[in-house]
C-alpha cells in the first residue's frame, strides 16, 4: 500500500486525493488489459481491476468514486486529447473541433477495444451518464461557445437557434464516425464541411444571369 | 399446422412462401410480447417465439430465414411506414424524408421497448447487418436519389460529393434522434433544417451595404 502514498514531488495533492501518476496508469492499463481480454464491461469489478493492476481496492476508491468514473478515464486515455482552439475565427475554431472529432472517429474505428467499450457503455445507463457528463457535455458547451462568438462577430447568421446550428455543424461528422462505420473520414473533411455549411447547398447563381 | 396453410383468398403465394397475415401478426406480436417482458434479444429463440405465438417452429421458418430477418420485421412493425415523396422539388422531398426521420425518432423515444431493441440490435452484428441491409441502406439510396435529381434540376450545387451532402442533410436529425435523447424534435424542424442548409450559415449580407 505504501506505493499509493508516494506523491511525485512536483505535484501537490488535488482536492485531498493523493495522486501518483504511475499508480493511476497501472490501474487504467489493468482495466484496458481486462477489456482486451474480452471481459465485458458489466462484469468488470473494482476487485478484479485491483488484482490485475496489483493494487488494493482502497487505492482505486481513493482515486475514483466508482466503476463509472474509472471507465470514463479509461476511455479518455485511449482517445486523442481535446485540441487547443486557434481563436482566429469561428470558421477556424469549428474546423479544429471537427478535425478532432474526425480523429476520434478514426481512433474509434481502428481500435476494436475502444469501439467495443463505446458500444458497451451505451448499454449501461450509469456509465453512459458519467461519460456524457465528463466528456460529451463539455465538448458541446465549447462548440456552442464558439458558435455564440461567431454570431457576435458577424460570421454566423443570428436567425437560427444555436443548438440547431450546433447539430448542423457536428451532426454530419458524428453520423459518419458513429453511425456509418463504412463511411470515409478523409483528410480535409473538416474544412470541406465547415465551408460547405457556411456557403449553403444551393448552387451559387451566376452573377451574369 | 393447418392454420399456416390457409391463404387469405385475395392473396396469391409470393415467392413460393405461403402467407397468412394473421399468423405473421401473431408471430410478430409474440416476439414483441417477449421483448416487453424483458427477455433480451440474444436469449430469444425461434422455439420460444413459436411457443408464445402458438405456432410451430416450421411456421416461422417458412416465413423468415432466421431470427435476424424476423427481428427486422418486428422492428419495422413498430416504426411509422416510409413516406411517399411528393416529387414537386428536391426541397419538398427532403422535407418529407426528414419529417419521417423525426417521427421515427419520436416513436423510438416514446417506446421504451423499441429503444431497447435498437440498442440491443447494435450489440448483435448479425441482426444489425440484417436491419441495415433491409431498412437503412434502401433509405440512404432513396435520399441519394432525391439529391441526384436536385443536382440535375439545378436545386443543389454540383461541386460537393453527394455522399457528403447526404450526411449534411440527414446527419443533424440523426444526431438529435439517436445520439442526444434529450434534444428537442419539434414540429417544423424538417423544414427549418432543409431551408437553413440550402441557404447556408453565413449571415445574409444586406444588399444596401
Amino acid at each position: 500500500m505504501s506505493l499509493t502514498e508516494s506523491h511525485p514531488p512536483q505535484e501537490a495533492p488535488v482536492r485531498g486525493r493523493p495522486r501518483s501518476e504511475a499508480v493511476e496508469r497501472a490501474i487504467i492499463e489493468g482495466t484496458m488489459k481486462l477489456l482486451e481480454d474480452g471481459v465485458p464491461l458489466a462484469e468488470l469489478s473494482i476487485e478484479r481491476i485491483a488484482r490485475t493492476a496489483g493494487v488494493g481496492k482502497a487505492t482505486i476508491y481513493r482515486r475514483w468514486r466508482g466503476k463509472e468514473e474509472l471507465f470514463v478515464d479509461v476511455v479518455r486515455s485511449t482517445e486523442p486529447p481535446d485540441p487547443e482552439l486557434p481563436g482566429t475565427s469561428m470558421r477556424d475554431d469549428l474546423v479544429v473541433l471537427l478535425e478532432a472529432l474526425r480523429r476520434r472517429g478514426l481512433a474509434n474505428r481502428t481500435s476494436a477495444i475502444l469501439h467495443n467499450v463505446h458500444v458497451q457503455m451505451k448499454t449501461s445507463p450509469r456509465i453512459w451518464a458519467a461519460y456524457h457528463n465528463a466528456v460529451i457535455a463539455p465538448r458541446r458547451r465549447l462548440g456552442l461557445e464558439v458558435l455564440r462568438r461567431g454570431q457576435q462577430d458577424g460570421e454566423l447568421r443570428t436567425d437560427v437557434d444555436l443548438e440547431l446550428v450546433h447539430d448542423i455543424v457536428f451532426g454530419p461528422m458524428l453520423t459518419r464516425s458513429l453511425l456509418h462505420p463504412d463511411a470515409e473520414l478523409p483528410e480535409g473533411l473538416a474544412e470541406q464541411l465547415v465551408d460547405t455549411l457556411l456557403e449553403g447547398l444551393r448552387p451559387v447563381s451566376s452573377p451574369m444571369v
